[in-house]
């Protein structure tokens, strides 16, 4: 299914929306968070939001148009560091967008999974929501990666992780947050709202099983 | 008492009000769950959300109007396979409407109480919002089905359980999620709240009583 | 501090909005809780919601003006059987306006502390938004009774309360809710808040105590 | 940076706006907090909410303009015994805006802690959004001060752990909540934002680990 092309304002403004929807659902507080969507491929385009944004108040204003190196083509404000996890993802995944959250959750189950590498989520209908699954008796890896404030560093290892584990739909930097993706925006705010949903759901049963 | 009689299109608009609150509140994110409404009897006409939608964004014009073997007579897209377990309530129960939510607490607690087949919940005085209920100490059962793919076997085992177990209200899907209905939408919307606070209180209490 | 008399619909107005947003936060849902304010004490006339509505969509025509014996003077519907308890406290309290919520915290624990008869809540700095308190160092006695169908008996039990108990603010029925009150509708509100907040740091905190 | 200098109904605006927001959060019910910017230095001249207010239906008008000694200078009303509190972080920490907030989570981690005086959060992504710093691997030290109702002598105590303690960017009044502040409105709004997501973190985690 091809997917009908949009311009930078369009793809801005619709991340505008997405951002001050998970605003209020608490995924980007105190400018955390960062979101993208490809505007063209060859030669590679991406909107994403400039660094340090309140994102209750986000904009289509607010967002650059990127080359592959990151590389302000258009729009004021600099990128942030983690743009080069986006542009892995856009490139390694052919994703049409990437979103990055910051939830209580993913920073909690970040942490409690470290050790495993990553989470086992599986048993869940929730998971059918996640591109090309459709059973709930899919078992999905959710990787975990260390934190790290060198961005060349860890663009490297989840650049590593995505051509090593090629059917994940997502991974969580420690303590840090949420990535995932989708071919579009629409699919890739399913996932924000799936994997969000899964670990809260996670996080809790194991406050019962370990109580 | 007669209800009124509603149009396809009205009963579409009331759906899509109802499915942007409990996107709102989380019970149907990420494009799960399923909301419908009986347009006529004689023959069985339903107004249906079609598969795979942001229930954040729903809109009348995102209902189908199917007939009792789940055919699309009006509307654009395809109906959720589990339209099967919506005619089943409708035509078992005589259901005005029937509503799907996956929350947090229906997935945890179904996964709970799987083999126990379901949960009692008796005490609370939010219960009389259960149609018929008129006291705090009555006794809800809530059973809980194994969750399943196939669509034509879950339908059988759904319709088993409403024909032997004739008061309940609704029952979960394991690690999936709630289904209530009403003799109308207002009555349907009611128990899925009284459901899902329910289920949150008793979650909630588990993790005391366990801790 | 002499209160400025508001008529019927003004009430009717104001307590539909704080009805919608009790609503929003959870703590009115199912068509669960109930509102009223005094419009008049000699002879006594009150404000209140009629029976089944839902709390969503409440609006200043779906009030009820009743006397000091239940009766309606003006509106469509009858009052909730709970307006006997509504009335007890406008008497005994001679509050302006009764709350009455049904939310998670509060039924969990209205039934951890029914045997004790209440929960003492004290060394907490919102404990200042009661009326009276200037000191987080007060300890306030917030009386659980147990739940009953028979709203006369238990109209005299909340009675006897009041009168022995002259300094509480509000008082839980067992798995069922919280009613509180104030001078006027601004302070009925602020004390639901205080309260709601409360019981779940209290909740909250016994998780982590008894873990 | 020069801060573009901003007038006493602006400021008052703004705060209302953020006062809005923290209320629909949950962080400043039942009347709870107080929200300060500084209008000018010399002579020093605060805009800060009245004493008493429903921060749901905060607007402009609500805020007194003070100086130094917390004389109301404009606006009706009367300020809070904690603007004394206010006064003491805009002087000693040349802070643009004070913000207070009353969270469940900030009461019960300040209690929890009070013993060691403070609490210590680090490692988290969520750090590097306070002023300063740029490393998840930073370590914050929250100090939590015994609350009082004496306020001259709670002033004394804070002034001296801003003293002696000049890398903080918040503190905590046990039972009672949070206090922050930043250059600017912006900046205080987003350290309200990232301490209570990272005392909800920290909450929700010593669950687990104590469970």
């Amino acid at each position: 299914m091809k997917e009908e092309k949009k311009s930078f304002p369009e793809l801005a403004a619709q991340l505008a929306v997405i951002g001050r929807e998970f605003y209020a659902r608490g995924w980007v507080l105190g400018t955390s968070g960062n979101l993208s969507a490809v505007i063209s491929r060859e030669p590679l385009r991406i909107a994403i939001t400039s660094s340090g944004l309140d994102k209750g108040e986000l904009a289509a204003t607010h967002f650059l148009e990127i080359d592959s190196d990151a590389n302000v083509i258009k729009g004021e404000g600099r990128p942030s560091a983690e743009t080069l996890l986006h542009i892995a993802v856009a490139k390694l995944r052919g994703a049409g967008a990437v979103l990055h959250t910051h939830s209580v959750w993913s920073n909690i189950l970040s942490d409690a999974h470290v050790c495993e590498g990553g989470i086992t989520i599986e048993g869940y209908e929730m998971l059918k929501g996640l591109e090309g699954v459709s059973t709930h008796e899919h078992s999905e890896w959710l990787p975990v990666i260390e934190n790290s404030q060198d961005m060349r560093s860890l663009a490297v290892s989840v650049e590593a992780m995505l051509r090593e584990q090629t059917n994940v739909h997502g991974f969580l930097l420690r303590r840090h947050g949420l990535y995932t993706w989708g071919r579009d925006l629409a699919e890739a705010k399913r996932h924000v709202e799936i994997f969000e949903f899964l670990l809260e759901v996670l996080g809790r049963t194991s406050l019962k099983a370990e109580g």
